[in-house]
């Protein structure tokens, strides 16, 4: 299901394709996220129209509500929620662990309270599958244990044992034709990192994830995990950056040879009035756009840029107005789009480094504090 | 501009047209609210696409957030908001007079704080037909004093008067091309009603609304004052009411003559999870709707009702994401958007108590609590 098309003589960076049957997913891909079977103020179709094929939705959300069972009576995901593209569900892992005082976590799974309604509930490897199984996307994670940073050598050894009796749980209990994914953990060690990645290659999964990112390390740990993963992970197969990141961490991961990312940022911050603009981000309530009747960002092509000013965009933020939450969206998830794009484009033309250089450098202009910020792959509400 | 095409020979229902230049509006008309130049959870394209040329933005919002001078400055509303459609201006005296405590009349005009910052503003006739031109809509409405409900014989009187020089002041200020529409006040009381209502038809202006009405009163109440004015406003032009209203009320106004109608009702109950139907109104909430994967109404031809489940909605809904807003005010925009084309369509065939009945038959079947309520012509958040 995965091709691998080109690999870039100047980086570990790949240009690749995945089918997934319902449809192609070209890559390196961002995934937009869609927690709650939704891609918060966005249409399937204004998803698809920007170009997006695949996103991602959470398990641990939607099997609270609505409830994985209605979603399977409502024939899956994709149908429930009107979406023709492809869908990944994650694995829950990282909302339950997140629960810090609502859990209980033993090597059989997870007892967990809910954050709507106090409801106890219990996630195992089987039990997962099963969710993941009934909700439908087209790729599923593996159950694993996401701790938090920092966490001492001694859990994160514990804890990465644990994620790989599971992962190999999920492996026997998978029954669908679902593309499983394992994922790494490791927290910020190195050894734990190199043996996360062999163990999880070593179960011959069709694609394999490098987790426990994005929970507020600093980015340099995060590049090393992907330094030190990537290369343990198969060729053959797409790897995926859970939870990043930033436009200059997903083309420093792509250059480590990284192929599928998601990130909350371009739609959370979008709601919260920053745009990402081709010289850094951008916030929308700043006085210089007051009385700004041109675009938001003169160079982007993007419906948005091409039909509304900074002025207005500023006036409908400042109201408070819900268009305000879409048109920022809908911009932030194109710019990520035409990004990845970019990077294809430029890999497929031999011209992956010529592009990174130009896109940051104009990037950075704009960035006075630093592009950092971890993130995480659940949108709850800001 | 205004061109009458037919008169219904079993009520005094009318099909007409209004050339504003920038558009041709057939009437009876629907104008959605768009308080702070913008239809709620919509974008301008949508609101065109459902079929809508002529909508409602607030002088009094619209001056205090961003301010009429950069409006202006911005080339005017239909700039601004990226419209391509006609608007239409309320004066601002609906808002200004429902702050109760942070006002002041006087004939000359009204001191009032901002609700936003607390700062001192006065509106005066020639003050806000300054404004109202500066914003720059098709069509302006003259300052008046709308009284509360009830409110004493005695108040109302002198309200009107004073409503009546301000409309003669408005007329005299009254400089671009846009076209003035005089307002009648006179609250419940069916003198001051047609004293009102022959003041105003005196004055010429090129349209001519009631006002004072959706602000509490009896829906009896509001149909009486409909019954005195219509027939004492010209015949050869528009006749607008004021903040009505539900799809009953605005069919019985239409029987009583009148041409134009605007409400909150479609957007805000959309925004609140109440859906407009054929057969009544539904909460969106209600349990029957949990394993619904079917449409929200059948009968409903709109691309929400023909693209997602009433399951998706009610699950939308209750996850609070912004999605569930936008397409459940998408169809109730629909909603009425059909029952005003469904009116001009049965005026034009000369069938329009046949629709009447036939509409109200359905309709009625679902409202158990009957279809009161008044509304007014500002989006405030819910």
């Amino acid at each position: 299901m995965f091709e691998l098309l080109e690999t870039d003589t100047t980086s570990a960076a790949r240009r690749g394709r995945m089918d997934l049957g319902r449809v192609v997913v070209e890559t390196p891909v961002f995934m937009p996220v869609g927690t709650q079977a939704t891609v918060k103020a966005m249409t399937p179709d204004e998803v698809w129209e920007i170009g997006y094929r695949l996103l991602l939705a959470n398990t641990y959300h939607l099997y609270l509500r609505p409830g994985a069972e209605l979603i399977e009576r409502a024939g899956g995901i994709h149908r429930f929620m009107a979406w023709k593209g492809g869908v990944l569900t994650d694995s829950g892992g990282y909302q339950v662990f997140s629960l810090r005082d609502l859990r209980r976590v033993g090597d059989d799974g997870v007892r967990f309270r809910s954050h709507l309604d106090g409801t106890e509930h219990t996630f195992t490897p089987e039990g997962v599958m099963r969710i993941e199984e009934q909700i439908g996307a087209d790729v599923i994670m593996a159950f694993d244990e996401c701790p938090p940073y920092p966490t001492t050598l001694e859990y994160a050894r514990e804890s990465m044992i644990r994620t790989h009796a599971w992962a190999k749980r999920c492996r026997e209990a998978h029954q669908t034709d679902s593309l499983l994914f394992g994922i790494v953990q490791g927290s910020v060690y190195p050894e734990l990192r190199r043996e996360s990645a062999e163990y999880i290659a070593s179960l011959d999964f069709p694609g394999n994830a490098i987790g426990g990112t994005s929970v507020g390390e600093p980015r340099e740990a995060m590049l090393e995990a992907v330094e030190i993963c990537a290369p343990l992970l198969p060729a053959n197969k797409p790897r995926y950056l859970m939870g990043v990141g930033m436009p200059l961490d997903i083309l420093d991961a792509v250059a480590r040879g990284m192929d599928m990312f998601d990130c909350v940022l371009p739609t959370r911050m979008g709601r919260n009035g920053t745009a990402f603009t081709t010289y850094g981000r951008a916030n929308i309530k700043a006085a210089r756009y007051r009385e700004e009747f041109g675009p938001l960002d003169p160079e982007c092509p993007c419906p948005v840029c091409q039909r509304y000013s900074a002025a207005y965009l500023r006036h409908l933020y400042k109201a408070g107005e819900i268009l305000s939450a879409r048109l920022l969206t809908y911009h932030n998830l194109s710019f990520y789009y035409r990004l990845m794009a970019g990077i294809r484009e430029a890999l497929d033309t031999g011209h992956f480094s010529d592009f990174r250089r130009e896109f940051e450098g104009k990037y950075r202009q704009g960035e006075s504090d630093g592009d950092g910020g971890a993130s995480d792959s659940t949108e709850v509400d800001p």
